[in-house]
């Protein structure tokens, strides 16, 4: 019997109303184990923007470190500028907490509907995982403009790649791919073009293999990946990639496997030595908030993933299955954010 | 009546295959027109650098701009080490070439399979133009790496971006918007990360905009165009976007309307003060090399391209038809890369 403390950030959007339910789930599935949960909310995004001009303040950081895992909604709203609220909430939590695994699962559940003709092009399912790198890659805010506004302005924007940053991440994907029936690792990168950082990644891949030696090893330039993503998703295991390539990727992954609704992950710090953050793949859809439409199971997956972080596997399991269960008889049927996560969380 | 000499790079793997027939499709759709092609072949590639370890001498590059137009099958080869050959021949001449149009149909002509379920995400079909850009983004080889092969290596890749490359790429793609039936122009980008390149991006869009006020603009995030391409493919009609942005995306357009062995496309200079360059999409494929197995679909359709752009658009529209009927009677018969070329020109 334990006690766990969740700092919960809904965020923009939609981003509250999945998470409750989420939380709905959370409840169900732990109160007859003993666990205790208790969590704390946090005012993060476009509100506080508005109101405090604060994005991410120091003391809100401190105190997120102090939780035992994080439970995010979404972040990011149209009347704060593009970026903002990306590069000052949600970076800053996955780079200050050293997020260095993004985990994106991407399953196709019996019952769900894929935009793909998937009895011809994935007709033994669809089930890999996505290991991102979170800390590096097009994403340190390492750029800038000059001359900004003017015929001769220049932007770049910097990918910085350590050895460092990234052989932990590929050692994390190996382990995975070990842990796996099928023990298959591809790596995702576009080594013809971006040589330095590419080489850098394939070098670590090929050395790192030599700890893991059930492990196969594969290699997709991220042009050619997407093209397996519509036309055989069947052959990817786990994928290790960078940042930028990770993004993208998952979210043809999400599209594939039956929607972004759907899809959940992790950022993980695998040193445990700061808490994990837990959020839906999809973002704040400010069109649809505050109606009730948003679908919450990418939520109600991601809390499922916090639950097997924290070592309650069997909790876990359990909120997978009954979200399994829910989506195999879903159907056409309209249901609100609550009705979902209401069922789900009946089932448990 | 006129001449035109086309420079002629067959190049890796299959590129000489598919070249040979897109030759055999331009000599019988203009052979009755009076319009006399003259081919001059250059051997780049695989061969050349392990023969001379050249990969584009200044010389071939100088003949090169003495043509009207440059054919060109695929460079790239497992025997050489990866990045070799893209950053010696085939960048470098779009580069060098001023290729800052990279324009990328993605049409799914009738009777050809997608992996998508089509009838339920693309009712009414898919038929879209990517304008990629050609000659700057992450694409310039401005990056490097430190202590490499050390636990401390760091490496990295810039991003270049300027306000005159930008402009000129998005003029474009909005005139090619106009001259279209829909009147679309979606940019896709990732601004919310990228923020330096990505608010370039943006400006340029909305100031270029008030020259083109038919046109209708949207924007997507790189991540979100890629669902888009799986769930609503519709919903595109012109696109505009960076260098490698619009190689991932080119990449899952072309699985989506058919399969990367139907997809052309054109490296072009718009202001024709050099030659522009016709190829299709897939890469050297060195598997399937001298067996006679690869689909020429996408050299042919090249080859319109190529007419089309030396102001043939009469003999461009012949070829384009005569690949339609093709490709509508095709079912899943196997015929050899010469076959199919055999069959499309018999049609002309
Ligand atoms: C909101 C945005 C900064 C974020 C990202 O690019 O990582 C999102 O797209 C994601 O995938 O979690
Ligand atoms: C071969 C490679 C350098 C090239 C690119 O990345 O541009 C290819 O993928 C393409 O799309 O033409």
């Amino acid at each position: 019997m334990q006690d766990y403390s969740i700092a919960v950030v809904g965020g923009d959007g939609i981003g509250p109303e999945v998470v409750a339910e989420g939380l709905k789930v959370l409840e169900a599935a732990t109160s007859a184990s003993g666990a205790k949960f208790s969590t704390t909310d946090y005012d993060l995004g476009a509100r506080r923007w508005h109101a405090t001009g604060e994005t991410l303040p120091d003391s809100v950081l401190e105190e997120l470190r102090g939780h035992d895992a994080i439970l995010l909604g979404a972040i990011g709203d149209p009347s704060v500028p593009s970026g903002v609220l990306e590069r000052g909430v949600l970076l800053p939590i996955r780079f200050a907490l050293d997020h260095f695994v993004n985990l994106r699962p991407a399953k196709l559940f019996p019952g769900v509907a894929s935009p793909l003709d998937v009895a011809r092009v994935a007709p033994d399912g669809i089930d890999f995982v996505v290991v991102r790198e979170g800390t590096e890659g097009p994403y340190v805010g390492n750029g800038g403009s000059l001359r900004t506004g003017t015929p001769n302005e220049i932007a770049t924007e910097v990918s910085v790649n350590t050895r460092f940053g990234v052989e932990r991440v590929v050692r994390d994907a190996f382990a995975r791919a070990q842990a796996r029936p099928r023990q298959h690792l591809t790596l995702v990168h576009k080594h013809n073009v971006l040589t330095h950082a590419g080489h850098l990644w394939r070098r670590t891949v090929e050395e790192v293999a030599a700890e893991f030696p059930e492990v196969e090893t594969a290699y997709q330039h991220v042009d050619a990946a997407t093209i397996f993503m519509a036309t055989d998703p069947g052959r990817f295991d786990v994928i290790v990639t960078d940042n930028l390539f990770g993004d993208i990727i998952t979210d043809i992954a999400a599209a594939i496997a039956g929607g972004i609704g759907l899809a959940a992950s992790g950022n993980i710090n695998p040193a445990r030595t700061t808490p994990s953050m837990f959020e839906p793949v999809h973002g704040s859809a400010p069109d649809i908030a505050g109606q009730g439409k948003a679908d919450p199971t990418a939520a109600v997956l991601s809390v499922a993933m916090l639950l097997s972080h924290l070592g309650l596997v069997d909790a876990a399991g359990r909120v997978e299955a009954a979200v399994a269960a829910d989506l195999a008889e879903r159907g056409d049927a309209v249901r609100s954010t609550a009705q979902v996560g209401d069922a789900i969380a009946a089932r448990l």
